[in-house]
């Protein structure tokens, strides 16, 4: 099959790359998505090897479940050992020995086929798009947070970030919390948040210091964690969202003189992610940007790069 | 009087230092104690410039509270504005207009008098020796844990840190959890932590790894923050209580992957730690080390750097 792997150095097109071949279910790829995360692997992220891409959405060719078979699914991105504490309480994402999708032990979704235990995955409804689909698995990280902490309504939140993975923070906790306020960078990213009535703004002022109850870090970088830190109010409470390769100098002493609480914050369950899109209460047409074959995978990568592009796709485009 | 006087470079004994004058009640300084944010502020935290000191017991010579006046009194640190949103809500220790007892353009104990607003003060009763009450103010910050989280009894907790703090946490969390390990690095330290039936670890073992639900990081270092990641399992709970001068690069990506929740923790409530002291269920006696005149500061200072020493005195001395 054709497959875009990365041997640790460079990512290349490899047109005869093994089909998988494991008792998993077999899932043919239709679409695929790029995210901030794959761009930290090309950075040296968890320093993975192997066919990138963790969002995705698919058609069953095998499996041992046969109400599967034929069926549009997404797929949860974390493969549990099945037998530790984590894995016996659902939360596979925990375990210690996992795999994870095209991020750690596991070749993921850019390539024409990938294989996934049957549990890992969800029937589609029709009235889901595959551009939408390809939102689940972020989405279900940005639910992640509801699933952590209660949300106030009375709460004054900033997300820190204007990325894809912000946009859909934002849109998950405008369902609770009407006073959102993204602080961002990018004109295009902003604009189309200002659309949905979110109010932006560039650089803090004196008078956004320490006034908001929640902060989402969700830049993908480290300054970001300086900014958050200026915004929370004392006894405030930080999502953080980023996964990063690099490590910078942080100051965690504010944390503790003012009794700041800080979440880490990963990977969300599928369900409210498929549902909100089903049912409609959040929307991510917008974010679309752009369509690659999985034959330009190098140009869809250098644009999902650029800072001010929302969702990339790659599409492995197979002949049926 | 006298005082030791902090001018951001070095500390010296000023004989003629100017009273106290205030509307404030004034407080003879009967013993002060040393803590390690002394030692910080010495390498630069919070660029204090003033006499040092925070952790006292004295006895009231003036005061709008006539009830006070020739009781001996242990008092809150932070003074607030008294009018913003904290300081109406009773934490006047999160008022960003705050003064802080040796810590925050207040002048602290190290000295012959002192001043604080009368509603800081709180009278000892008998029961509680000096040295005893100079523990007070430690003890309500290590109190703090047990308002800012439910803890659970059948909870591993690991103590980082055999310091003077790490001694008085370790003593409030087991009146709820008995399974604790302190991992420390003083034989000293952890020989006194020992008789209390507390387990004692040198070094973390790849058994200890991502073992504890509940990790206390108290180690007053920057090193202690990467020891505390080790120990901490996915979805556990950390509690930062080191402040400190220096900053170090920290990866804060394990937080988010392992989805750790890091809580920052400062000072507490007074009126938990008197009570404990005053019915005995917690015991510092073993703690105290040796009490100087408050003119050999510079001997106590140290004396209290040494790494394996606990509490450290200073007595003005005064002539009544």
């Amino acid at each position: 099959m054709k497959a875009a792997n990365f041997d640790g150095q460079k990512i290349i097109l490899d047109e005869n790359y093994p089909d998988p071949i494991s008792d998993e279910t077999l899932v043919r790829v239709d679409l695929a998505g790029i995210c901030g995360t794959d761009l930290e692997i090309l950075n040296g992220y968890m320093r993975y090897q192997g066919i990138l891409g963790h969002e995705f959405v698919g058609t069953v060719e095998k499996s041992e479940n046969p109400g599967l078979i034929g069926k549009r699914v997404v797929g949860e991105i974390n493969v549990g050992c099945g037998v530790c504490d984590y894995c016996v309480k659902g939360i596979e994402r925990h375990c210690s020995h996992r795999t994870v999708l095209g991020i750690l032990k596991r070749n993921g979704a850019f390539a024409e086929f990938l294989s996934l235990p049957a549990k890992n995955l969800h029937i589609i409804p029709d009235s889901i798009t595959d551009e939408q689909a390809v939102f689940v698995e972020p989405l279900a990280a940005a639910f992640e947070i509801k699933e952590q902490l209660k949300l106030e309504p009375q709460w004054n939140v900033a997300v820190v970030g204007d990325g894809r993975l912000a946009h859909l923070i934002i849109r998950v906790i405008k369902l609770t919390c009407p006073n959102i306020v993204c602080f961002g960078r990018h004109k295009n990213k902003l604009a189309s948040l200002e659309k949905l009535k979110i109010k932006t703004k560039v650089g803090i002022n004196s008078f956004d210091e320490q006034s908001f109850d929640l902060v989402v870090e969700a830049t993908g970088s480290n300054s970001g964690f300086v900014d958050t830190m200026k915004l929370v109010r004392p006894r405030g409470t930080v999502i953080l969202k980023s996964t990063i390769a690099s490590r910078e100098n942080l100051d965690l002493t504010p944390t503790v003189v003012n009794e700041i609480t800080l979440i880490g914050s990963r990977c969300g369950s599928f369900k409210p992610a498929i549902d909100s899109l089903a049912t409609g209460i959040i929307t991510v047409d917008d974010m679309v940007d752009s369509t690659y074959p999985l034959e330009k995978f190098y140009e869809a990568i250098e644009h999902a790069k650029k800072p001010d592009t929302l969702k990339v796709f790659l599409k492995p485009l197979l002949k049926k």
